[in-house]
């Protein structure tokens, strides 16, 4: 293609309210311009990008086996309102009437869609399983959009649902996406891992979060240098082992005056202690109830893995004046001496020695507490979040920490759908049981976002081969000299002939802008077509390492093959 | 691909409100599922299908030179109040609220979108021209969906818009898309027209519709058999030659008694005479003023015509009471005596001796009317549907009729959105001026219905080659025997190989249940493995010619490479 007439608006500046680096660069390299709050039109540098993540996308969905099909995006009201998510969803699902006032919601997601269509159609385990996919404009009404592609009110995504009449039919095809994904991100060329995460409230089992590794990811991942063990925070567990105290050791527990210490920085330089050695006690209440959780006093509460233990959906915290009614204080609540109320200790406190606890007076604490000696017999749970120093289960090596943008998820869903839906097949013996199913996510313009937040850097987009919009950049320094044309017109054609994709700078602009736009564009090769035209010689840079070499016209093309290959 | 677990559900009963063929067959063959009136899933083959037609669209607008890009389906409504269509679209354009209260529309189409980004990005003559297009899903809350594919709410459209400097620009932008357009339909195998059609009140000049011919369609075409000339009848144009008539004339009219005589059809009874020896007289208004209309008595008034010629939106019929305000009677109203109001006279009078028209008397007409000797000086236009029987403007041939579905549509915008949005450019002189476009749309998923209404027969679907989902069926007739599996395993990876698509029917079920679907389905070759496997010989069947013939293995391959040559 030639730049001169392809709308490929690059810009100077950086827009000021772009926070992530693709979300900058993908409007300095003009790939992508919003239209409202969440919500681009990809221009066609960027719609190339996007549709070889596409094509990546089908062929390995393809070669996993699953059906590509295409469903639409309004939903009439009624299937959200059977599967009971109308009113749940909240307002992320865009609702909208019809002419004639029948409700319906923009899709979100499809389980629904495809859970009738699949009970409509599938009636023996005959058919079974089947994966059935798309790639489909997704409405989400975010709160907070933000980062440009990576959190959007209109966005591209790939969404299969796998059918099954068994738990171990559900576990192999989870398994053909999880590979398939695996290959998918790989090709991309993203740096990832696949991460256990959270089933929360959909209501299924196992799940797994691709996670391409990002600073500017919203989530926490905490992985294993040595084992492969990896998840997201909310689920991630790990190995606590508590050093000895350096407070004095006594026979009990004793007072101390802490007067106006009620939190942990505080308590901490006020005994000259490492947070380490304090535990921190919540309040908190669920389903009416209180309870006093008991924590590390450098680690935080997951609430995720609390409302697990509690076996409940929502967790609050105490007021004060709960507080009081218990007989403690806001800010001095600690394990002993507080009755009617359940103790949840989290195993980061198991083993601790001299500890420090709140006094359930005002201005007071307790220290020299023994955790086993002191505090009865403890419920121990793992509710916290895995904090820094703790060390793999698996293998004991320290956990560490990265962020994450979630590219992809795959999920056990079971029977949610199907039962609330009524997808029944038929068995061998003619009993009617509910399909077991499976979702499978892929962020398809969150992928692009992705790729460029890993692949770029001071100068622009430093595009992996089998996303870039281009493989090469060609570029006329002086489109009016004979030589120098004649040679690109040659160059253009042998190039396209021989299978590449070619954006021929021929624009009448100083070689500087040249320069500048060809890095921030960051197609694998440059080449520059200048004085040694008509000596047959180009120069080639690679976008990635910045090497440079002059290249015979003749050498160019097998250059080219190898470097492609 | 394997059929066993391929989700083809096909059925053996037409569902009856399906009146289309190609929405029977859809529904049928497993192609496509209803979710909501006029809104439907594509399933695997459907998929495949609409697939391959977006293929030959993408390739032949890339080679047209048209840039491929994505644009959003949430427009901002402030969009649509500034192009002034927020109040003129009606409820045809589906309308929501983000959880903000900001309105946005569901795009129906891209003017507004596409010309907003267009004023910020281009800027100069020299990015000049350039056109744009996307396959996007569009949606159009239709107050009557029917034909399944041919009119829904949410379908598949592949839209083009063109910026140019000059009217010469845009002539040579509508003519590249319109030669692109040629090719496409070709390519999808159907048989079309491009019409002239009418620009109605988008405000352009030049259009054409493509139309798939088919009986089905809710388009007439009249075009000429010997030169080139079609139109769509709301625009087309012919021409009549009036016969003396059989009445005995006479050298002035007289007035007849015609008791409770007031249509056409009574008349032509009553006195013995043709429908085209009578002047039919229409009383209208526009604009507060009336005007009566004159036509051949066996013609219909074209009212888009009529509008143009009174240079008015609206036209309505006078109601009894206004007729008679005006001095005649409805059902009797004639040309002769009636003063204070306008006479618009069709040509299809031109020339008319012994004519019957109304007597503005109750119960009488005027007969032995001779047009240029008894109406006057009359304005004549072009308002008429064209007749059975006239004749081509350009080489006098007989016209012809035909039935379309409109599959695409080219169209010259000119200024109306880059004005009324502002996109301008500067030109060589510094000076601005307003782009001028053009809009150019196909509908890509009612292209799939029409190739499906052109090419079915009583059995199925009747694929063309490119179009078709697979290139083959392959028919195991037992898949328990040895055989037969191990050749048709064998011909399934060969195929395969050598770049061909096949569904292997490896079902257990009777040879005329598979022989019934292959028809249905209707894939261009059937290759069928029975009894004489051991000999490895098939059967090949051409689904168009329903040739079928016997192979060896060894001419397999040599005679499907020449077949879809």
């Amino acid at each position: 293609m030639k730049q001169q007439r392809l709308l490929v608006p690059t810009l100077r500046d950086v827009p000021g309210d772009a926070e992530a680096a693709s979300h900058r660069l993908m409007l300095r390299a003009g790939l992508i311009r919003q239209l409202s709050s969440g919500i681009y039109s990809y221009l066609p540098l960027g719609m190339k990008a996007l549709q070889h993540i596409q094509t990546i996308v089908r062929e390995e969905m393809d070669r996993a086996g699953a059906q590509e099909m295409l469903m639409p995006a309004l939903h009439p009201a009624e299937l959200w309102k059977a599967s009971g998510r109308w009113d749940v969803y909240g307002p992320e699902l865009m609702r909208l009437e019809d002419r004639h006032g029948r409700e319906f919601a923009l899709g979100a997601t499809h389980e629904e869609v495809i859970t009738t269509l699949v009970k409509d159609e599938i009636h023996s385990y005959k058919k079974l399983p089947v994966t059935l996919y798309q790639i489909q404009t997704k409405f989400r009404d975010e709160r907070r959009p933000r980062f440009g592609l990576l959190r959007g009110r209109e966005f591209l995504m790939k969404d299969a649902y796998s059918f099954d009449r068994s738990a171990s039919g559900l576990d192999a095809s989870y398994q053909a996406m999880y590979e398939a994904y695996v290959h998918i991100f790989t090709r991309c060329g993203l740096q990832f891992r696949a991460v256990e995460a959270d089933s929360g409230a959909i209501g299924g089992t196992d799940t797994h979060e691709f996670m391409a590794l990002a600073d500017i990811g919203e989530d926490t991942i905490v992985h294993c240098p040595s084992c492969h063990y990896a998840a997201n925070l909310e689920k991630a567990i790990g190995r606590i082992t508590n050093e000895p105290s350096s407070l004095q050791e006594a026979s009990s527990p004793s007072s101390v005056h802490t007067p106006g210490v009620t939190s942990i920085k505080q308590l901490s330089q006020f005994l000259a202690i490492e947070p380490t050695q304090i535990i921190k006690s919540f309040a908190v209440k669920s389903q009416g109830s209180p309870a006093i959780v008991l924590i590390r006093g450098d680690l935080e509460i997951n609430e995720i893995k609390l409302k697990h233990v509690l076996g409940v959906q929502e967790v609050e915290m105490l007021s004060e004046a709960e507080i009081t009614a218990l007989g403690s204080v806001a800010g001095f609540i600690g394990p002993i001496g507080l009755t009617g109320c359940k103790l949840i200790a989290d195993t980061s406190i198991q083993g601790m020695v001299n500890a420090v606890v709140g006094a359930n007076t005002a201005d007071y604490h307790l220290q020299h507490v023994h955790v086993e000696r002191d505090l009865g017999e403890l419920t121990y749970a793992d509710v916290r979040n895995v904090g820094h120093g703790e060390h793999c289960i698996h293998c004991d090596t320290e956990l560490a920490f990265a962020r994450g943008i979630e590219v992809g998820h795959v999920f056990k869903l079971g029977t949610k759908y199907s039962e609330s839906l009524g997808a029944t097949f038929t068995d061998e013996n003619g009993v009617a049981e509910p399909m077991i199913m499976g979702c499978y996510g892929i962020g398809v313009s969150r992928v692009l976002a992705a790729v460029i937040e890993q692949h770029q850097d001071e100068r622009g987009i430093v595009w992996p081969n089998a996303i870039a919009p281009f493989n090469f950049h060609l570029l006329t320094m002086n489109v009016t000299d004979e030589h120098q044309l004649a040679l690109s017109e040659e160059l253009y054609t042998t190039l396209q002939r021989a299978g590449f994709t070619v954006l021929w700078d021929d624009r009448e602009e100083r070689p500087g802008v040249k320069f500048n736009d060809a890095d921030l564009l960051g197609f694998p090769l440059r080449i520059t077509i200048g004085k040694k035209a008509n000596e047959r010689i180009v120069e080639c840079k690679e976008r990635r390492s910045g090497q440079s070499y002059e290249l015979s016209v003749d050498q160019l093309l097998p250059h080219c093959q190898s470097f492609f290959k």
